[in-house]
């Protein structure tokens, strides 16, 4: 829980406790800073949280009062459970999920719906004016042989910069290691073909990214879906287990903020789970798209910074954190390098030189880590607002996980609630939810939607949040 | 042959039969213009290619000369014959070239290399400053929505503009049938998926680019290579035999300067292979990337012009013709289309953004036709001069390729010399060569190179060509 839970939880304890009446004035930011030794933007966080959650209400110019009907709203405001751990069946399966994901994505396409089923944070959330000039200057600066001579694995000092950046997160990575794609999900693809083949089974978690289902739909080989934590990821002892029973030829796991359960393993489980594999020869592909949108203090050290035999390909972009459309990640595949770049020649050639230069230079003198401080903040307090609103729209019994990062909540509704049935009622709201059985070999998760806060909350998101409780209610 | 090829071949007889006399003036090229009907521009490129022949010589503010040692020069300078039409093994074979491909590829990326075994056209060649302008002002001017809205099939302006092109070139494509994608090959190699399966046969020419027999190495396909005649293309009767007798997923031609040959399938062959394979529902994948650089006075008109049945998955790109690097291809996939766009989804998501913004741009006002006049003018007097300097320093019975457009020349050494041979130790010279066992599944045309005159015809690239002509005189 963070610091701005943590002070509206206590005050919502003092209304409870008839500390604060209804119609009383609350302490004024400056004075709760002053009492709790925490900053004015915490307070105002908390604030916030609770004038959403109808706990409070502020009146202009004069301050934040307790609410007349603070006791029914804090009804239905207590913060919601956690989900638990996942248990899919233990068999490995083959995939058939491919259309029903496309058909979801096509039919939410349109600019006028509010896409809570996005997999991307909203675009307004990126410096792409300041990227643009850096595209108009460094395509002009380039000398014309790099237009031919920056073919994989590319671009040289933005792979240079890529090193720097790993070596600071505690990955010791030469340059000429890293390969830049098409994005995360090229490096995903060409890694998994590097190391298995069809028939082939690979591990992944419960619930799992959809794009690494199609993958694997995609090459013909089988899942096998994970126990998970929604806090800690991958069930160790499970993976364990597995591993003893089956031939397992990867795992492709997201150690940070997973798409959909935002769980972020812990980094003894990290240093655990590569040793494990490593012993066994079993390469670990991680999906750390996600890895520079932690709310800690710190970023979780890489899996891949554990990895001392090359079993460990990682793969990341820019997509997620810093330049949708511009289409650059990139993987460290250890052991598979040389392979992963000679797919890559194979399957697309090169990646687009001037968008790797406009990054080499703004990685240089952009401001990254301003604007990453600013999204992790942004993301943060959107996470806390969507929560509350779920806890005042949605029907008891509702779960919803506690990402420490990322900008996807897992929502898991009671009873046999039908989340395909709410993405197609929503949708005809222009509302838009990713439905759990996308994240599925067996389609799964009927009764759970992922939802996106990657978006300003403004008034129009939380009318749609309210608006799907209402539709969730109606499925009961 | 061009009219500026007959006009040196006419000169050539003039002094030959005793006509013009060695230190005798012959016409200027006002003079010539008028005599033969022609431009001054085909007179200049006819003296040029008889200079660069030794026959004629200039002197400053004088005019031209027949120079004194003419006959040993024609001796030398008697153009090349052609090669003869492909024979390749009947059978149908697995794939195992890449190895040999990427070693080769390895060996030759130094800048001091002349490139004549490179894939590219000199980047000298291309609008690379403009474009770099337009790319700020395109990305710049893009809504921010468009980052994540330019999903698959990819930037609406840039398929309208390429629509028009290609209803201009008699093909009538709705832009929402064109996919953008990563270069040509991303294209291709989606096409492939598309429509073959594991241990399918694909009907491929001899010799073949060797991306299309990585291709199909990779996705575990066999290849069957048809008799190619080194103007016209496959020879369709055979691919009908070849039809009858067994089963053929897919054929992979490139109807239009083939690479490595340079052939330029005529229009009736192009009319008469679609209905051919539509009647059989064989899909046909072309790899048109090089329809742009015709020598001709008109467009060739693209087999998917013919195509009634959509059995024609047409793949081009600006890699070759515009904009090498900014790695935008496209595919038109008749019936596949849906099925390519979802592969594509699955194993790249998108292309770039702001490359598809800024070619957008730059094809409604950067002045792409005069860039491709000029373009095409230009490989083909470099063209003439290669043969010329080939024809020069080459063995006597070094047959050499007359394409009408592109910018690649098929050498068939004589006798039994090695082209792997000679790549290695032309390697060490500096100078690259593309050593024809890389365009064969078999590893065949072990006596054939791919010349690139894609670069301006420098004294560098003269002496590489005479040092290439004497290694090859050497391993004899």
């Amino acid at each position: 829980m963070t610091r701005y839970e943590e002070l509206a939880g206590e005050i919502t304890r003092q209304i409870r406790a008839g500390v604060l009446r209804p119609g009383e004035r609350i302490p004024s930011v400056r004075q709760a800073c002053a009492a709790q030794g925490v900053s004015p933007g915490t307070v105002q966080q908390a604030y916030q949280l609770l004038e959403d959650r109808g706990l409070i209400q502020t009146r202009p110019r004069s301050g934040y009062y307790v609410s007349a009907t603070w006791k029914s709203a804090a009804a239905a405001a207590s913060t919601p459970a956690e989900p638990e751990v996942s248990r899919p069946p233990r068999a490995s399966t083959s995939v058939a999920v491919s259309d029903l994901v496309f058909e979801i994505l096509e039919s939410v396409k349109s600019e006028s719906v509010v896409p809570l089923g996005s997999a991307f944070i909203h675009p307004s959330a990126f410096p792409l004016a300041k990227l643009a000039r850096f595209m108009g200057t460094a395509t002009r600066a380039l000398a014309p042989r790099r237009m031919v001579a920056d073919l994989p694995p590319g671009n040289p000092e933005l792979r240079r910069a890529l090193a720097r950046r790993y070596l600071a997160a505690g990955v010791s990575a030469d340059p000429d290691d890293i390969l830049i794609t098409h994005g995360g999900m090229e490096a995903l693809n060409l890694c998994l073909q590097a190391v298995a083949r069809p028939g082939d089974t690979i591990a992944i978690e419960a619930p799992a990214f959809y794009a690494a289902l199609q993958a694997i739909e995609r090459l013909g080989m089988k899942a096998l879906a994970l126990p998970t934590h929604p806090r800690e990821g991958v069930d160790l002892q499970a993976l364990k287990e597995a591993l003893n029973k089956q031939r397992i030829a990867a795992c492709w796991f997201m150690t940070s903020f997973s798409n959909p359960l935002g769980s972020l393993m812990p980094e003894e489980s990290r240093r655990e789970l590569v040793a494990m594999l490593a012993a066994r020869e079993v390469p670990l592909i991680v999906d750390d798209v996600y890895e520079e949108l932690y709310f800690g203090k710190t970023r979780p050290r890489p899996a891949k910074s554990f990895d001392t035999e090359g079993t460990v390909l990682h793969c990341s972009s820019f997509s997620k954190c810093l330049a949708p459309g511009y289409r650059v990640g990139w993987a460290l595949a250890g052991r598979w390098a040389q392979q992963v770049r000679r797919l890559k020649m194979m399957s697309t050639l090169a990646t687009a030189i001037p968008p790797q230069a406009a990054l080499a230079d703004y990685l240089k003198q952009g401001g990254y880590e301003h604007h990453l401080r600013g999204l992790r903040s942004a993301l943060q307090a959107q996470q806390g607002r969507m929560i509350a609103a779920i806890a005042a729209h949605f029907p008891a019994g509702t779960r919803v996980t506690r990402p420490q990062g990322g900008y996807f909540l897992w929502v898991e509704l009671p009873g046999k609630a039908d989340a395909l049935a709410l993405h197609a009622r929503a949708a005809q709201k222009n509302i838009s939810v990713a439905p759990g059985p996308i994240f599925s070999p067996q389609r799964r998760y009927a009764h759970c939607v992922r939802l996106n806060y990657g978006q300003p909350f403004t008034p129009q998101v939380e009318a749609a949040v309210a608006t799907l409780g209402r539709l969730a209610k109606s499925l009961l």
